[in-house]
């Protein structure tokens, strides 16, 4: 069984809009066994849509196609679909009935007749009513190949597959386990890494894959098999990976598997019942948004202070100015002192802090671009390194946040 | 002349890994006039690969592809390219003294014989040496389809891009304009906005696209066209937007042009040299990274407190603990204290701030899940705005980012 998804909407082919949408999907399905052998994004243009459908049927199983079924003049793809399926378009009473009770009770605008005509479905497809929007999911067949078309609003087109795409395809094809472990490793590139584990790697047996994702500082290890049997799959990958972890232990700092590495901190802080607060200057409020993305973030974490201006950090974290003016803004003593009045003022365990010239012009300190300090407060001591991140604003950012995370594990798995 | 982009690397369809390499060089490409007419991500599989490659002859002018030059055993794609153009690799001596300064000056790691194989290239390509890692980029050309292979990391694949690639496509290729136009509008539906000009709409000419891009809270409207002719383009373009705007003027809040919500803030607070600061709560400090992700937001934005717990909105921001018991910490009264606070411990002349059940649990407020207030504190007065924004939490701190920027720029706009 094979998968393939398909987003159809100019503002991918123009850069407008990153697609996000495939990413989800490729995750569901992955989850469920469902392997993805291709994603592509085309244009809202009826040639390329039918040429696109016609080249699935004999490249994949199931076909995920979102975008494009909006009420608007632009959104022609229920229109293609009638002439690929040789189709017409009927009234669905359901999909029609939860578009009233939508537009009376959230939209409070005026329902349209390009509302109402959201409810004309193809007569042969299986509909999947949208409980948060106005186009509903379609779920047809052709030469053996399932079709499924979802809307391209990300938070329509996630309930839609969660609460029908996903079930059906698990109760109507007999899909194989899919496998993946990641592992999490910091401070050391990925072809020294490869020649470190040489050995193992050329013992992996021919159903394991191997792959290296490296980013900013850091590289992740993904084993991923395939088969039935999940108890058995997950035990073979474990002893590979337990052999593996060993040769990588000075870099190792955990596992990704639905855990980020933010996930990994939140955990291990809601287990000893400590806490965080965070000073940030240069990472600009990244770090929080992070802590926060995650649900039971308030267990944890107390707030942050970002310090954007020199001034701020004098007038509201209370960093001494005597330090700024003979060390400079971005320096150790200065990024040791706001971990250290962070975890003060929020009265909290632990105190991060960050500071540092992103570019692309220097700020209020002579220091380079690119140059970063990153502080850590901790109920026992304050220290701080120093780093050296480029001279791109946007990578300068990442490479603080991710080295942030990457020191503050590492200082909570010490106890 | 059309192109293509194929992206090379199972990270992306197991969706381990969003594509955002693809938004960038479609954005490039349009700015230069070249048209993206088809992205693909396709597996680290030789068969996949060849067969892409193949497919692409017929179907585009210009095929870039990106990811699996990295140095390990899973990236397979130079040996791919051998097979596809019937070559064999060199060693490329600028290639070579690039890593190994590289890797003396920044990497300071062992060089390995895998680093030193990175400067190996096929006979046939030309070479554009990467300043930023050890893969180089590489132009080829088969039956007059060009064939660019770029590294996957996405600041070594932009540097080439800038660097090269663009400039050398402009310079062998005859390329028309590409013009995009985007009106912002917040408060309005996209079947509502389509009704509203539906004879503005009906009278653009053929050669003028008009697409609609809606997103939580906001509809972008988006006017594409083509030609040789930059200043008739723009200028047609342009007398179609002022025939629009008297007809949407009560939901209109500028263009995104390369100029995003935020940057309209920036210009308008730089401009009348007055200053922000904010108070996040449920907003976690995306509103703070979305400012400070712009160059020169120093020059306006003072900083933000991130009071995620109640406790510190009373200990850290200052408000007032009886509010909060008789009103509930997610209240007008409350978000109305924390925007008047913030202002005045930054010393700004407007402070934001948001306060709200983000969900998935309630915190510690009873108010419904997904209720937000918004509040502003200007030079003059202090208001706010309460809002129901569902039950998702990345989509409540989603619309809660969006209407706050919105009623900002709202009020900003007022002088």
């Amino acid at each position: 069984m094979t998968a393939e998804i398909i987003t159809i909407g100019d503002e991918i082919l123009i850069g407008q809009t990153v697609d996000t949408n495939s990413t989800f999907i490729a995750k569901e399905f992955n989850k469920i066994g469902l392997a993805v052998n291709r994603i592509s994004s085309i244009s809202d243009n009826k040639t390329d849509i039918l040429d696109k459908l016609y080249n699935s049927i004999n490249y994949s199983d199931i076909v995920l196609v979102t975008g494009g079924l909006g009420p608007t003049n632009d959104d022609i793809t229920k229109n293609t679909i009638l002439e690929f399926f040789d189709d017409i378009l009927i009234t669905d009473k359901n999909v029609l009935s939860k578009i009233k009770y939508l537009w009376k009770k959230f939209i409070k605008q005026p329902l349209l007749q390009v509302n109402i005509d959201q409810s004309l479905v193809p007569s042969k497809a299986t509909i999947f009513v949208n409980k948060k929007g106005s186009a509903p999911g379609m779920w047809l067949t052709k030469n053996n190949t399932t079709f499924i078309f979802l809307p391209g609003v990300p938070f329509e087109m996630k309930h839609i597959m969660k609460d029908y795409v996903l079930p059906k395809i698990i109760k109507e094809f007999n899909l194989p386990t899919i496998l993946h472990k990641t592992i999490l490793t910091y401070g050391l590139g990925e072809s020294s890494i490869a020649e470190r584990i040489t050995d193992w790697e050329n013992n992996l047996p021919n159903n394991l894959n191997l792959a290296y994702l490296p980013s900013l500082g850091r590289v992740k290890l993904r084993i991923s098999t395939k088969g039935n049997d999940f108890d058995l799959l997950n035990g073979i990958v474990n002893s590979y990976v337990d052999t593996l972890l060993p040769l990588i232990n000075d870099i190792f700092v955990g596992f990704e598997e639905d855990n980020s590495i933010q996930e990994l901190i939140a955990n291990n802080l809601i287990k000893s019942k400590l806490t965080l607060s965070v000073a940030e200057s240069c990472s600009g409020g990244k770090i929080s948004d992070d802590l926060v993305s995650i649900p039971g973030a308030s267990k944890y974490f107390n707030g942050s202070i970002i310090c954007y201006s020199t001034k701020s950090k004098i007038d509201v974290l209370g960093v001494n100015p005597e330090i700024i003016l003979t060390e400079s803004v971005v320096s150790s003593k200065v990024v040791e002192d706001m971990a250290l009045k962070v975890k003060k003022i929020f009265k909290s365990d632990y105190g991060l802090a960050t500071t540092g010239n992103a570019g692309p012009s220097k700020g209020d300190s002579e220091k380079e671009i690119g140059t970063v300090y990153i502080g850590i407060s901790t109920p026992h001591e304050t220290y701080s390194y120093k780093y050296s991140f480029g001279n791109s604003r946007e990578r300068v950012t990442r490479k603080t946040v991710n080295k942030s995370f990457e020191l503050l594990l590492k200082e909570l798995l010490k106890n």
